[in-house]
């Protein structure tokens, strides 16, 4: 909601409020952050002055903000199988040309192709009433003069199950809501997304026409969140779509009163040929060992409405930059820094699997693979995973000896836990995995909605986000030893 | 946001959360509220136990919330000279009727139909993009094909200015940020409205086409805001469309950049013939002096999107349920309560003037008029604007000596400020208007907007409000003298 002409004013800000946060921290944090020496022996130490350059030159730089609202204005959305995917991917391989980035490629990925084409959602019963919706990802669409039937509801599986023969020949609305953000335990995405990707089986099996989800958010002004689903095999596809909180409260209190309410369905969504797009690679090689991998990344493709800024328009643009970024400043570390924009992460991670099998011969020498698809609000720091529990142990703890470098951006906090949907298949080699996180507060309310739109990345907090990637690949690039190796005696 | 299924739990807790609340009133207040016995000498002592009953009343029926439910879903929006504002009169002079009231008429009023019709806004340079948006009441449609300029911006007077000639054939943005809620300033809506309410104006002096405003709001999830707007006397009338907070910012981003934009609006809107309506008055009459009024009042009429659920549904229901509440405890007071319902409070305010004039003659005793038309969320007491600005610090100090009643509710706070639109044009007539208050920090989010629906109102909070409005009302009818009264000796 930050103005675009006020975000160098605001970035300053950012700069200023970070130097007043340092009470807060850790002594040690704190005077890192102030630039006063530090006791001896922080496995931080070495990389001290280098991130100090990486988070000057982030915070003073307007190259990373102007990318991503070029990409959001000049290209906007663009989803698998696009003409906007394309450009987006040719613009990105374009610039990584322009900032001198080593070993550009386009790798070739076949991925589904998905096309909403026109669709509503009108109540005939008690009354007509034009509900907001945006169908799901992979959904097929109804009939040409559209689906019209009784509406069923239910909250979660119990109550699907109670209604019984009465979802036959029936619409079923999932209302099930999301919980307000909670600093303790999460958005609860991860709980509340199962009706949007798995409703449809649920519904079909018990005899349904289609399916319709609350959609997944704490805080709705009449905002559909589009998303991907599945269809179980041998099951018929049938259709699938998202209202917003405020329909599917309307419907629900409807039938709560006793009332009959009728829907038409009506959607032109299908699934074409799968069309052909790219990973986008472009690398930092390394001055020692080049054939040994950092890898930054994000997802380049993002869903057909709004601007896919958070996602993952943010992430695209760090990854690019943490390069950019380190070679300006004559940061050339050990290993290499490879920048990855993954396609089709959205509806099908076609990219991420291509990455993982294409460049299966390399795994080994992956030392680390970040990506950032976690939205573009105030960095918060790190989570980590990895195939062999006591290496995610290790890794973890020399990772807690890193993060005091991000005190400065309030990015210090690593934790186990999820990294990143297209980093995941590379998990299996026992890559460690190294999730770029931030502020989810707010994330779910744009999520996968028309209002994903770049006026919702601030300055200040997108070059934080740039700073905290670039320190910490770098020093996972240039490190001696890999962040999961055993421990020496 | 509350599900419909909990809101009996929800008053429950409303109810314990505010006896938990009394640890930080006042002792006289936190002793009201205990029903311990209070020192001698309050104002309010008289008012006490019928106040009690009142709000005991009030937090458990779900009279009310069940009524504004029926009015949002079975009806929903309501726009002057629309079919639906006459289904809602007639609704709610049926229910005062089944509740026992005295006096229901429906007096006509000639009010304005503005008809919206089919719109759409769409970039149309640097590239095709379909913008949200909603045309402003008043304003005139485009020619058939739409009307096709270049769009430039301006985020203020100033600004405007400075555009100078480059005005004329082109569209106006106004891209004025209404600032984030702030519990000392308030909304600040009155300051932020001028744009959409006289951007038109501003925009024809200079030769302008069209005139597009940034919705009036601080938290937007391309979410437009209509509203009114009028046009200045011997200009042409220009079409006038609200952009959501995103879609300005888009246009300016691409201006500020040096990209020229153009758009295509195109807008069915048009006035027609006025049309019959009807403001609501239904009463409670005195047992002393009939003659004396207190007026509990909101508006019946809705902007043509959501459910006018907040804007002013909540209003009619507090003043319909004002009455019903005393008669069903049988608290008839000294004076007349009567309920009055206005129509047309949107685009002509015609109702509010249709009853100063039609009750003309009655005016000197109306001894106050409390109009609800701040939302429904949690009352937080009432302001009091006087013609007389002696008689304003009277009964103002009068006031402060009553609110204690109210500080159960936390709806203690009494301030001069404006009082509501449509007891306005009592004003002149030296009547006491009060606007009931509730905590405005979200309601600019949902004015004007798809998302007013019902499902935004807390049931506690909503029975609070009636709890609120009934005791004020009792009071004012039941004490001696009017608040307003010289002192006495």
């Amino acid at each position: 909601m930050q103005p675009f002409v006020g975000h160098r004013l605001s970035r300053l800000f950012a700069t200023a409020l970070l130097m007043l946060t340092c009470g807060t921290m850790t002594d040690l944090q704190s005077a890192a952050a102030h630039g006063d020496p530090v006791p001896k022996g922080s496995p931080a130490d070495p990389y001290r002055e280098a991130a100090k350059r990486i988070i000057d030159a982030a915070l003073s730089s307007d190259v990373a903000y102007d990318r991503l609202v070029a990409l959001c204005d000049d290209i906007g959305h663009r989803i698998s199988g696009s003409a906007n995917l394309e450009l987006a991917i040719k613009w990105a391989a374009a610039l990584l040309k322009t900032d001198g980035q080593e070993n550009i490629r386009l790798e070739p990925v076949q991925v589904p192709k998905w096309v909403r084409g026109k669709e509503s959602l009108m109540l005939t019963a008690p009354r007509e009433i034009s509900l907001s919706m945006l169908g799901l990802g992979w959904s097929v669409g109804t009939p040409a003069q559209g689906l019209e039937a009784e509406v069923v509801v239910a909250r979660d599986e119990a109550e699907l199950k109670a209604l019984g023969d009465r979802v036959k020949g029936r619409i079923v609305l999932f209302n099930n809501a999301m919980p307000p953000y909670d600093h303790v335990r999460g958005t609860r995405y991860g709980h509340t997304v199962r009706f949007r990707s798995r409703g449809a089986r649920m519904v079909a099996e018990l005899g349904g026409v289609a399916v319709l989800v609350r959609s997944v958010t704490a805080h709705s002004l009449q905002t559909p969140h589009t998303g991907t689903q599945s269809y179980g095999k041998g099951q018929p596809p049938i259709p699938a779509a998202a209202v917003t909180v405020e329909g599917a409260e309307l419907i629900a209190r409807n039938i709560a009163r006793g009332t009959t309410v009728k829907a038409k369905l009506s959607m032109q969504a299908k699934m074409m040929p799968d069309a052909t797009s790219h990973n986008v690679i472009a690398e930092l090689r390394g001055r020692e060992h080049p054939d040994e991998v950092v890898i930054v990344s994000g997802h380049i493709d993002s869903w057909d409405v709004g601007q896919g800024a958070h996602d993952d328009g943010g992430g695209v643009v760090m990854a690019m930059e943490t390069i950019r970024l380190l070679r300006t400043l004559g940061l050339r570390p050990r290993r290499t820094i490879r920048a990855v924009l993954y396609t089709n992460e959205e509806n099908g991670l076609r990219g991420a699997k291509a990455y993982a099998k294409v460049h299966a011969e390399e795994l080994s020498k992956h030392v680390a693979a970040i990506e950032a698809d976690a939205g573009a609000f105030a960095p918060t720091g790190y989570t980590l995973q990895h195939h062999d529990p006591s290496a995610e142990r290790r890794a973890l703890r020399r990772l807690r000896g890193l993060v005091p470098l991000l005190a400065p951006l309030g990015a210090d906090h690593a934790a186990q836990g999820f990294a990143g949907a297209d980093i995941g298949p590379l998990r299996p080699a026992g890559v460690p995995l190294m999730g770029h996180r931030t502020n989810m507060e707010k994330y779910f309310d744009l999520h996968h909605t028309a209002a994903d739109t770049v006026d919702k990345v601030d300055p200040g907090e997108f070059a934080r986000n740039v700073a905290a990637m670039a320190v910490m690949a770098y020093v996972l690039a240039e490190m001696p030893e890999r962040l999961d190796a055993p421990d020496s005696e």
